[in-house]
C-alpha cells in the first residue's frame, strides 16, 4: 500500500487486447500534452473531431481542440479540427443527437483517418464512441474523461452506446479507444455530487477485485473526499488496473468474467430507470444498488454480515447513500427482467462472497431480490 | 474448368476469420434443412427474431420460421420466433427503419443468446445485420439471402449498416454472421431484372481475381441468363469464393486488399446517388461503374483496350447496361469525394490491369474521371 509520497506524478495503466491494446495515461496538470500524446499514439493526425459537453467545452475542450489546431500533419498541413458541444445529462444518449453527430460527421467530410476526440463523462464517451464506431463502420478515438467516473469506469473498456426511450444502453458497440488521457485537474469544474458519484465504482473495484485496495479506501477516504491529488491518482490507477485486468480476460462479456464489473449495476439501472433518467446519479444508484446486492448476498447466505457493515462504512465515509427510501419493487422488479445481462429471462447477480471477490448467480428467486430492495428502503 | 454434371449438388465455402470464421452454404431446394443447419451452427437456439423484406415474407420468411417454431431448445421449450416484414426498397436502410426493428427487437424480449435471421436481399441483409451489431452491443445472425447480388456478395463479408439521407451506406459495423444459407431455388419468385443486376457482381469477380473463372462466364453466360440449376450454383461459388479469399486477407478494409472489391463502385455509388436511390439498380450501377474504370484504367496506359472489349461483350451477354446515358458528371463528381473510400480527400479508383488482376490507385486527376464517364455516355 503505498502512502502519498510514493505515489508517481505520471502513469500509465496499459488494457491489453491484442491488436486493440491501448494505454490510460494518468497524470495531474498535464492536459497541454495531450495532444502530442494525441499525434504519438495515433502514428497519424489530419482531422479531429472534438465532441464535448456543453459543460466542459470551457476550458477543458478547448483546450484540447485548440492545441491539435496549432499542430501540423505530417505532410506538413494544419491538423483540421472540428468541435461539436452536445447538451449536458443523460437524455443527450439518444438516436436523435446520434444522427445529429453522424450529419456533422458528414459535413465536416470525416473519412477513415479521422479520429473523434470525446472529452467529457460517461455519456459523452458513450454516445461519441458510438459515432466512431459506427461511422464508415468504424474510426479511432480518443477518450479524455471529465468526469471521475468516466476516469474510473466508462472511459475504459469500449462500451459504447446510447439509450432507447425505455432501455438504458439497449445498443451500441465495443469499440475500444486508441488511449484513454486522464488530467485530475480538469476535475477542479466538476461539481461535488457528481465527484462523491464517481467514488461509488472506485469502492465497487475494492469489494469485487481487490481487498488490498479496498483497506486502504477505509483509510484514505477523507483524502478523496477533499480530493487530494496524490490520492485521487492512486484511486484511479487502482480502478483502472482492476477494470483493465478485467477487460482483458472478457472483452465482449462472453465468459462471464467481464459481468463482475456489473456488481450492484442490476439494481442500480432499476433504481435509475424508475427514478427517471438523471434524478438519481448512476454512482448514486450503483452505491445503492451494491447495498441490495450485499443484503442479497446475505439473505443467500454467500457472505457474513460483516461485509455489508464494512461496505456500508465506507460508502458513508466516501458521502454516498447507502439506502433508497423510494425503492418501489412493482416497478423495478420489471425492468430488471428486461436487463441485457438478463440470459434468457433468467436473472442473474454479482454477488459478493468476501471483501475482493465476487460471483455470478442465476436463477435467483423474485422473493430474495424483492426482500434485498426492502432491506434498503 | 467444371462442366454441369461435375458441379456438386451442395457445397460449402468456408470463410476464415479466426474466431469469427463460417460457413456459406450452397445448393438448390433444400430450404427445408435451414432450421436444422441454423442449430447446428449456433450450438443453442432459442429465440430467433426473422427479419424479412416484405416481398418474400410469403414463402420464403414464413417457411424459415415455421420451421424454426416447430424446433426445441436444448432445454425442451419450444423456440420463440418473432417475424418483422420490412417495405421492400433501398429506402428502408434507414435510421427510422433501425429505430423501429430496436424497439421491436426490445418489444420481443430479445437477450444475447437471441439471434437475428436475415431473410431477404442487400437491404434486408445490411439493416437486419447493423440492428443485430448494435442491440445489446451484438447478438449473433445468420444470413439467408433471396437475391443473386446478395447470394454472391452483400450477404458475406460482414459489412452491415444503413445510409445516411444523402450517403449511402455511411454508418454501420463490420458483423460477421454465423452462417450464410444459400437455396438458388428461393430466386424462383425473383424478378428477371434484379437477377441480371446480380450478374454484375459475378463478372466482377472474373475480372478482379479469377481469369479462368471469366472464361468460363464467357462460354456459360447463356446459361446463367437461363437460370440453369448447375451453373447458377457454379457461378454463385466461386464469387463466394474469390469475396472469402480477399475478405479472409483484409477483413476491416485497412490493407487496401479488400478495396479491389469495389471495382466500379465508386462510379456507382455516384451514379445510384445522383439517379436518386433506387432508380438504377445497384448491379446495373457497377455494370456500369466498371465500364468507367476500365475506360480510365485505358486511359492511364494501366491496361490494354482489349480488357474493355471483352468486358463489354460478356456484360452485353449477362444483359446488362454498359452504357449510362444521363450520366452527368458535375453531379457525379462532388459524390465520389464524399465516398468513404476516399482517403485524406484523395480520390482512389481500383483499375484492372488484365482479367483476373487489380489495382489500388490514388492522386488520380479529376478530368481523367471526367473523360472515363463521358466514354460511357
Amino acid at each position: 500500500m503505498l502512502s502519498g509520497s510514493q505515489i508517481p506524478k505520471r502513469q500509465t495503466v496499459e488494457v491489453s487486447l491484442g491488436d486493440r491494446s491501448y494505454p490510460i495515461e494518468i497524470g495531474t496538470d498535464w492536459i497541454e500534452q495531450f495532444c502530442d500524446t494525441i499525434a504519438g499514439v495515433l502514428g497519424d493526425l489530419s482531422h479531429a473531431l472534438v465532441i464535448t459537453d456543453a459543460a466542459v467545452e470551457t476550458p477543458w475542450a478547448m483546450k484540447v481542440a485548440t492545441g491539435l489546431a496549432k499542430m501540423n500533419t505530417t505532410g506538413g498541413d494544419s491538423v483540421r479540427v472540428n468541435l461539436l458541444a452536445v447538451p449536458s445529462g443523460e437524455t443527450s444518449k439518444s438516436l436523435t443527437q446520434l444522427d445529429t453527430l453522424w450529419q456533422w460527421m458528414l459535413e465536416s467530410s470525416t473519412d477513415r483517418r479521422s479520429v473523434v476526440i470525446a472529452v467529457g463523462g460517461g455519456v459523452i464517451g458513450d454516445l461519441a464512441g458510438f459515432a466512431a464506431a459506427s461511422f464508415t463502420r468504424g474510426i479511432r478515438f480518443v477518450q479524455i474523461p471529465t468526469t471521475l467516473l468516466a476516469m474510473v469506469d466508462s472511459s475504459v473498456g469500449g462500451k459504447t452506446g446510447i439509450n432507447l426511450p425505455t432501455a438504458k444502453n439497449m445498443v451500441g458497440a465495443f469499440w475500444q479507444p486508441a488511449a484513454v488521457l486522464i488530467d485530475t485537474t480538469v476535475m477542479s469544474t466538476l461539481p461535488d455530487r457528481s465527484y462523491i458519484s464517481g467514488l461509488a465504482e472506485v469502492v465497487k473495484y475494492g469489494v469485487i477485485d481487490d481487498a488490498p485496495f479496498f483497506e486502504w479506501l477505509e483509510l484514505n477516504a477523507s483524502k478523496l473526499i477533499e480530493r487530494d491529488d496524490e490520492a485521487v491518482r492512486y484511486a484511479i490507477a487502482q480502478s483502472c488496473r482492476s477494470k483493465a485486468n478485467v477487460v482483458g480476460e472478457d472483452e465482449r462479456e462472453t465468459s462471464g468474467r467481464r459481468a463482475i464489473l456489473n456488481y450492484g449495476h442490476t439494481f442500480a439501472h432499476a433504481i435509475e430507470a424508475t427514478a427517471g433518467y438523471g434524478e438519481v446519479l448512476h454512482g448514486e444508484a450503483v452505491a445503492i444498488g451494491m447495498q441490495m446486492a450485499a443484503n442479497l448476498s446475505i439473505e443467500l447466505k454467500l457472505c457474513d454480515p460483516d461485509l455489508l457493515q464494512r461496505q456500508t462504512a465506507l460508502l458513508k465515509a466516501c458521502q454516498l447513500p447507502t439506502t433508497y427510501a423510494a425503492a418501489d419493487v412493482n416497478a423495478m422488479l420489471p425492468v430488471m427482467k428486461r436487463d441485457k445481462k438478463v440470459s434468457h429471462g433468467n436473472l442473474r447477480f454479482v454477488l459478493p462472497e468476501r471483501i475482493g471477490s465476487v460471483m455470478l448467480l442465476g436463477e435467483i428467486e423474485g422473493s430474495g431480490v424483492i426482500h434485498a430492495i426492502e432491506a434498503c428502503r
